[in-house]
């Protein structure tokens, strides 16, 4: 038995878009989702009760990381990712394919998996499908990702066929070496680059080898953003429709509604966490950069319409002058206001999906928010 | 009206230990207490609901640091310190002084104040009695102390003579400028060094103001612990019974027992959160560097004892990993349960007073502790 179950709750009339729930083995996860990040099995300056506070439902966390910094040993010693880390809601970890690619350097791509080395310390390191699922095994996520090639944009055509047909070899390894179906859903990553024979053909490779789920790969990796929707848009109706569907890193709000608007169910990036660390914010009304001198003296809430903890206790001002001061404190109340922005904007969207207005609702985001993302 | 009225509930039969309950306009203090420090509004990565949820019940801030960034008028103009920051508990704010003589390089001091260097930018500045003052009175503490000058150790006894004497001129300008008596109270300090005849000297001409509670300034600055100790024992008898005396800037373990035993009812230090940056943890059975190799597979809380949030949910494995990650949740995590030992620890102290065992109580804490602070 799969360890998740997708349920397709409806398609919005006039889109793609879907509205679905995921049965998952810690909880059940409203589609539409936005995952924030936990590279380290931690959300960066967040406890896990501010996550739930703000709504977040699943998390992702990093398998290369997590094999170098604790070890996946550690974690599993302590009884998994989970518990580790204080989390009782769904976690999603990568492959780690993606780092090795974007992170080493010195890596040397075989038939039996990667050559590099350690982003930290230089040190060698061979990761192979049965590595990634066997460090994926160890952290115990509920849904886990095969280990993939990520190929660069642009790629010329036969590398990127080339690549995409290992990434298929890859990905029945890692379905032979997966040792907790029962426990942790694999899902498959469609590669192709920007070549809709080659994404279709990635597509029907993987769809024979029935994954309980599947994402979408090597978007979002320099490509103009029209053509990361064109991908998608003759992708999605590759993949299962009685099946999750998940485009990786991809997460800033015009990326998010052009994905769920081509059927895509799940998402996950840095990006809310990240520009908070220099006090960038997302609000309803575009962004906010609060580090500029023009919030010195502005006392009202980052946000005039969030109802989350930071724009119900502190001003513009104060937070100016914690992030001005490197006060981390002031990085926690940016994040918190982040990732609430996204989640609850994917709780919006989830809603529109419902009433057959999802359109409507981004037209009237973009009108308030700007363009610039 | 004085803006607190102090209640001197008991001294403790063996010792000179008092408890007390101090009334402020944010709400009542039982002492002896240990104040945690937040510098710059914040008391580094932790929230206001935090330090609440560990015990504390007072806070210092640093008058210095707010005037630099984000500047007092700012405070003000957000509604005062409490609103600015979001604590609506008592705060109290030291002079500047210290800060002045001990960051600024190129000072001079004159009658009238001290001119010196900004140590962010190297701009010229002057701090007098009038200007810390006024600072004090725009951020809005419930206590606030008079600008006094913090000698050197060692200095010779003519410059300490000159100093307490112009320390307590300063004093009186402080008392005239003082716009708010009715709501904040304003706290001489009592210098001399470690010299027995100028303490005595200080103290009786600082007693003449009458001031609404005192501290004793000028220690830990250097000196061995035993020199410290004595000139609290001197000390403390010269100070009214029915005022509290408040310890700057002193807060290890052993420093908290020695000052309350002679009649000390106030204390703040940086300690439990400095330290905690680098993952030392104070506990129940002393010290725990937990960023430490040897507590890379230790499962279980940093003190088996405490009953933090930290203790109740992270492991010594999880905390290192984070802490040597540099991530942020870490230190939080190492923050809270620092304060809370201190905090914690005062609570004790009080309950071991009000049944007259102090000393059996600092004996069964050195017993476990160990003599490493
Ligand atoms: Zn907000
Ligand atoms: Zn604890």
């Amino acid at each position: 038995m799969s360890a998740i179950r997708y349920e397709l709750l409806k398609t919005e009339k006039h889109t793609g878009a879907r509205r679905g729930r995921l049965h998952t083995p810690h909880g059940v996860i409203e589609t539409p989702i936005f995952m924030p990040v936990g590279t380290l099995a931690t959300v960066k300056t967040m406890s896990p009760e501010e996550l739930k506070e703000v709504g977040a439902q699943i998390i992702l966390s990093n398998t290369y990381h997590l094999w170098l910094r604790p070890g996946h040993e550690i974690v599993k010693e302590a009884g998994g990712l989970h518990k580790f880390m204080n989390w009782d809601r769904p976690i999603l970890t990568d492959s780690g394919g993606f780092q090795v690619f974007s992170l080493s350097d010195l890596r040397k791509i075989t038939e039996e998996g990667v050559h590099f080395r350690n982003h930290l310390n230089g040190e060698k390191l061979f990761l192979s499908p049965e590595k990634a699922i066997e460090i994926e095994n160890a952290l115990g996520a509920d849904i886990i990702m095969a280990f993939d090639e990520c190929p660069p944009y642009p790629a010329d055509r036969q590398y990127l066929k080339d690549s995409l047909e290992r990434t298929t070899r890859w990905a029945k390894r890692c379905k032979a070496a997966h040792a907790r179906p029962d426990e942790q859903a694999l899902f498959g990553i469609i590669q192709g680059g920007m070549d809709k024979e080659l994404r279709r053909q990635s597509a029907e490779e993987l769809l024979e080898l029935d994954f309980p789920g599947y994402a979408v790969g090597g978007l979002s990796v320099g490509e103009p953003k029209e053509i990361m929707n064109e991908v998608l848009e003759y992708t999605t109706p590759l993949m299962p429709k009685d099946k999750p569907r998940y485009l990786m890193g991809v997460g800033s709000p015009d990326d998010l509604f052009e994905g769920v608007i081509r059927g895509i169910d799940m998402f996950d990036c840095v990006l809310p966490t990240r520009i908070a660390r220099n006090g960038t914010c997302m609000t309803s009304v575009g962004k906010v950069v609060v580090r500029n001198a023009t919030y010195a003296k502005e006392f009202g809430p980052i946000d005039p319409n969030c109802d989350c903890y930071t724009c119900k206790n502190y001003s513009r001002a104060y937070i100016r002058h914690l992030i001005k001061c490197d006060e981390v404190f002031g990085i926690r109340l940016t994040s918190i206001h982040n990732v609430h922005f996204l989640v609850k904007m994917m709780e919006n969207i989830r809603q529109a999906i419902d009433e057959d207005r999802l359109l409507e609702y981004k037209h009237a985001f973009y009108e308030s928010y700007g363009y610039n993302m």
